[in-house]
């Protein structure tokens, strides 16, 4: 038996008192405020409101940046080992490229691993994003399916953003380290872009080497909770809203999840540069949508 | 009572035989032709293999591109009259800026609303993945929330891009003018991004007020449907599947969906310019994810 189709928002009418949600601190408006608001504002005449959402417990959804149909439970039981062994000048010059971007990265954070993932995680949201912009715009010129590859990506780059969204409440950067964020995004952006454009196939190698890499980092971020040195706090109530933890859940539950998420980029990443050495477009082989 | 959560992909296990997609035409691959090449390629060892999606009658999902959580039923009862006045110097801009473009569409295309329709959305799906793009990189740099406007605007242009995806199916573009999309993407792609880092207020009202002028638009198209200078031909298969139309949709199902889809963004749009207008960050105002 098929099972039903199931839709993307979960929402109820009438709308009711919105949840607003900022800097990770959810925080309830009461209904007559939101009315007064909107009543006073010139948001009024467009009718735009933000329907109430709830969790699957009943209980109201208090984020604004992601919703239920976002949520999901991570799959662990991803194969942790795989690796693409280097075949070819594009693979070696991609493993080349990243583990020099490894020895800079070890250099910076060492063994501080929530701040690293904080630093990383504002860079791993890019390539997503860059490839799922270009392959927007190459399906509207082209005026062809994209096989799912501008989801895909885009789904990746915010999964990323959300690994960031959750290590920020944990670890706190200092501002040189928010000002190294600012200069680093300036150039990756662009050099990713250039990069995207000449030679995708490098692009998504890079990535998949950088996802093995962020697979290794985040065993040793596991191995210092385990030991003691990392203290195993609570998990951030977005963590928790975001991969449908238990509510007692803690650290080591979301950065289990968070692994596991960058596994599978791994995969996703090795696959669509395994479709371009085959020197086909990547729209000839479907995208694995929502695949986590 | 609040309804259950409903989740975003609907999935079945084990996967069966892939259906593929390439340029409007479904083609299905049998079970056994997709294990042979999964078999055979490289693809196999990172175990991905696109799941088999169901519709709610539980026939097959015959698209790679989008899913069954993506298609919705346009909500046709939107005011289609709704007119932002004029108030201020980036209103009276933007307004001048769109009765500019406007005058060069009436001009190049004239009645030819098919062809107006295909070329239009090329540059449609352009303002919400630049502007969506941009909020994800500022969302990192800052790291704080969106409020949901990265989500919203992706969406508004992953909207648009099915857009031109149906009418693609309608009328096939001559060669020239596929030319003309490549040259004008080129320049308002990048007129766009430039425009909305300096004044993202404008690029919102300009959107508002296009959107205002695409309603017009598909008024005019409908009318020469409903006097028959256009034939009511049958709906794509993918618009059916899109806006979940009745098997035997016609082209004037699909305009009025697309229609009340333009009236959305143009909501959107306009709210968004007023949050601008008064001083504030998108995100202090809940973005409407999932507003059709
Ligand atoms: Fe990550
Ligand atoms: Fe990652
Ligand atoms: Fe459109
Ligand atoms: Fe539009």
């Amino acid at each position: 038996a098929k099972p039903p189709l199931q839709q993307g928002s979960a929402v109820v009418s009438p709308p009711t008192g919105a949840a607003y949600k900022h800097e990770g601190q959810p925080m309830n408006k009461s209904e007559a405020q939101v009315d007064k608001e909107l009543a006073e504002g010139k948001y009024d005449y467009w009718g735009i409101r933000r329907k109430q959402l709830y969790k699957v417990d009943g209980t109201p959804w208090v984020w604004h940046s992601f919703t239920p149909a976002d949520s999901y439970q991570a799959d662990t039981s991803v194969d942790l080992e795989k690796h693409w062994p280097v075949s070819g000048v594009a693979d070696w010059v991609a493993l080349k490229t990243v583990k020099f971007l490894r020895f800079w990265a070890d250099t910076l954070f060492q063994k501080r691993w929530g701040c690293r993932a904080v630093m990383l995680e504002t860079v791993a949201a890019v390539p997503g994003m860059v490839a799922g912009m270009l392959l927007h715009c190459k399906s509207l010129r082209r005026m062809e399916h994209s096989g799912g590859w501008i989801k895909a990506l885009l789904e990746e780059a915010e999964n990323e953003r959300m690994h960031l969204m959750t290590f920020v409440e944990i670890t706190k950067p200092r501002l040189w380290e928010r000002a190294l964020v600012f200069a680093v995004q300036g150039v990756f952006f662009n050099a990713y872009f250039v990069a995207y454009v000449l030679w995708p196939k490098v692009c998504h190698r890079i990535v998949g080497y950088l996802e093995e890499e962020a697979v290794i980092s985040y065993t040793h971020y596991l191995e210092a909770i385990d030991s003691g040195k990392i203290a195993n706090t609570a998990a951030p109530a977005i963590a928790i809203d975001y991969w449908r933890l238990p509510k007692d859940a803690k650290l080591r539950d979301v950065v289990l999840a968070v692994r596991a998420d960058e596994a599978h980029h791994r995969d996703v990443n090795h696959y669509a540069a395994n479709i371009k050495t085959e020197g086909k477009d990547l729209k000839e082989s479907p995208a694995p949508i929502g695949y986590h």
